[in-house]
């Protein structure tokens, strides 16, 4: 198919998009659609219409993943999946996760139009959370499907408002036993179209991303004590300061990972001060580092050697440093094969693009697990994400529609299963 | 008199000290007595019982300041006052302020008994209010006595529950046109006993500081803003991380500090991140900074040292730094023939003294308006203050008590007002 001639054909996508964006919209703008919640229903109750009304089955899973199937002339055939995730982060944005299931729907609507029943079946799929927003758990959609999580892991995982996972499931209709199960080992490739939340493509002017590794992360809460004393009567070198120590650990940390130029990625986001009055010298404080990279080794390297250079300025100053890894995941690769057909897709139609990372986690992580997964990015205006500033162009996210719609025909519509 | 011989006179003021402790005691530790609350007045009663049994005469002013009179032979010549502040921190320590009414009314009693009536009128005051901890407004007791405030300034003042300053007042049975009214011109010396609040006499292993000069203040609430962005997709490179900034800014106030080796201190005692999420980029952080010194050219200097730095690391750094100064305090000096006065009586007594700067704020500092001001520390344990932690050794109390009656005594018992 002919990408840049038939990217017309998905302009309707943004329609769907609007409507998703009124369901959940915050009075301060923004859409908030959590785990289970009224608008998370809403929210899946419109996708079945979408789907049904572009002809696919409609179906959901025992967790609450929404699946609209394309049937194939060859059942016996491993499936190819397409989707995103339809939660939200609190106050989010009309585009992370709606865009890669707008995107799916459009695609395998478009693709049934021009080119009738595929070889392989086709599926789009709503997965039903993957920002662990409501509950402290993420990718309980595509995780379920990956076989990270059983249907009963949802017990004791409690909202802040006290509610079990496994609760709320079972409020909104799902979580039993007469529904299919989550688990696949059916799905033979993953593709998934989502906005980069990141303004490497805008910097860049590239209108695709391929997707080449999903980082790994380590998450750190890091602990300084040092001695609480009055601001105006301890002379400064009597002292023993624990933010002045903490101010010291943050900037070399980012020293660190900018001489390290190889893309890691190092952030002090959270920090806070005992006691925290102007006129008293912090004796704790805590923060947050989250360090993120592409090979597990240089995750690995970073981390200790960030350690030891804050063991070593805690020292200097007599202070205390407790490290605390709260969160290991590990670098998933997409896979080859999938994104060098991406990439040429890309340069066939002419469209700019940058092999790149992603430096945020997604669904298509635990999709690896039992099937080859891609992603393709498009532009995120100014970078923004997870807030109501959150845009992409409309003809960047067709484009990138097309791109998906053609990739899907390639693998559905032919009985070779290439790689 | 011999300080040496008669330290043992003061053991007793121990016993006042443990019973103002109980009044205004927490369940976790420390005394809280805000001012004109409950325990502030059962604390105000027990002092006005105590000065009684001294055998001094016992008033309030309009305001609650209490004071304990000895009349001097001569009412024509000034008065010479002691005394310190009643109220407390939340949750402070026992020797804060209390300290200072106890030695002074252990001196009073002492000198009566040993020396009988003064040519100087001697008088002992418990002010009603120094700390700050209730109302946004500090030395509402020594200032209304100096001229700093007049009776309405206590109107437009509100504390965390709404009530204002001037309604806790008349709830308290104070700002009647009937009581005396607080401000003050009879007033000649004024001496008080403080605890040091600091490690700088034990770390150096003196028993009393005499105090030089209490030192000015500047705060400032510094505002730095960058942009906040997702901790995974934005490389090191596209960042304005206002923590990494604000961080890079507190290491180098804290080396300037250290530089200038003159006394000055420098200190950020409060900081706050936005939006303060592991894996987001600050957007913005506020922090506080309090410069303190003993000269107004130094603070003036040394301030706009470190905000003309903040703006370097700001631009340096594509951040914006915004210096708000909400509280700027010029340097009191204390009286030098006092401060000689109480030098000599400590060299006499063969105590170990130090010429010492206050770098807290202390009443002192408003009857210096009035009055010759000087002020002796005694030393406090590990430097803890405004915590239940907060000790000073019942020795070490006597000790400045004796300098301090010893102080009053060639004050009061001559005729000769000296410098």
């Amino acid at each position: 198919m002919n990408i840049a001639a038939e990217s017309g054909a998905f302009a309707d996508m943004m329609r769907l998009l609007e409507d998703l964006g009124r369901i959940g919209r915050e009075p301060g703008g923004g859409v908030t659609r959590l785990l289970y919640s009224p608008s998370w229903q809403e929210a899946q109750r419109l996708l079945a219409g979408r789907m049904a009304d572009a002809g696919l089955e409609v179906r959901y899973d025992r967790v609450g993943n929404l699946y609209g199937r394309l049937p194939g002339t060859r059942p016996d055939l491993p499936v190819v999946l397409t989707g995103s995730h339809v939660d939200t982060v609190r106050a989010g944005g009309d585009y992370d996760g709606a865009g890669g299931i707008a995107a799916g729907i459009a695609a395998l609507s478009y693709l049934k139009r021009r080119f009738g029943m595929p070889v392989r079946t086709l599926e789009v799929v709503s997965f039903c959370e993957e920002e662990g927003s409501r509950f402290p758990l993420t990718y309980w959609g595509s995780g379920s499907i990956g076989g990270r999580y059983r249907i009963g892991d949802g017990t004791g995982i409690y909202d802040a408002e006290g509610v079990s996972l496994d609760e709320a499931m079972k409020a909104a209709g799902f979580g039993h036993g007469s529904q299919p199960d989550c688990c696949r080992r059916d799905i033979g490739d993953y593709v998934e179209l989502h906005i980069e939340q990141g303004v490497v493509l805008e910097a860049a002017g590239r209108r695709i991303g391929v997707v080449e590794s999903i980082v790994g992360q380590r998450r750190y809460g890091i602990a300084v004590t040092g001695n609480s004393n009055h601001a105006g009567t301890t002379p400064m070198s009597y002292r023993a300061d624990a933010l002045a120590g903490a101010a010291d650990m943050i900037v070399r940390v980012e020293e660190m990972a900018k001489q390290a130029g190889n893309g890691v990625v190092a952030t002090v986001g959270r920090i806070e001060a005992l006691p925290n009055t102007p006129n008293v010298i912090p004796g704790e404080v805590r923060f947050s580092l989250d360090i993120r990279h592409t090979e597990s080794w240089m995750l690995n390297e970073f981390s200790e050697s960030a350690l030891e250079t804050f063991q070593r300025i805690a020292a200097a100053r007599k202070l205390l440093v407790k490290a605390d890894c709260w969160l290991k995941t590990e670098p998933v690769p997409m896979d080859g094969t999938l994104a060098g057909r991406i990439e040429r897709l890309c340069m066939e139609a002419g469209l700019p693009y940058l092999r790149m990372v992603s430096g945020a986690g997604h669904d298509a992580q635990m999709m690896a697990a039992v099937s080859r997964a891609a992603m393709l990015f498009v532009p995120s205006r100014g970078g923004i994400s997870h807030a109501k500033e959150e845009y992409t162009e409309p003809a960047y996210l067709a484009e990138g529609a097309a791109v998906l719609a053609a990739c899907l025909h390639e693998l559905a519509y032919t009985t070779g299963v290439d790689g």
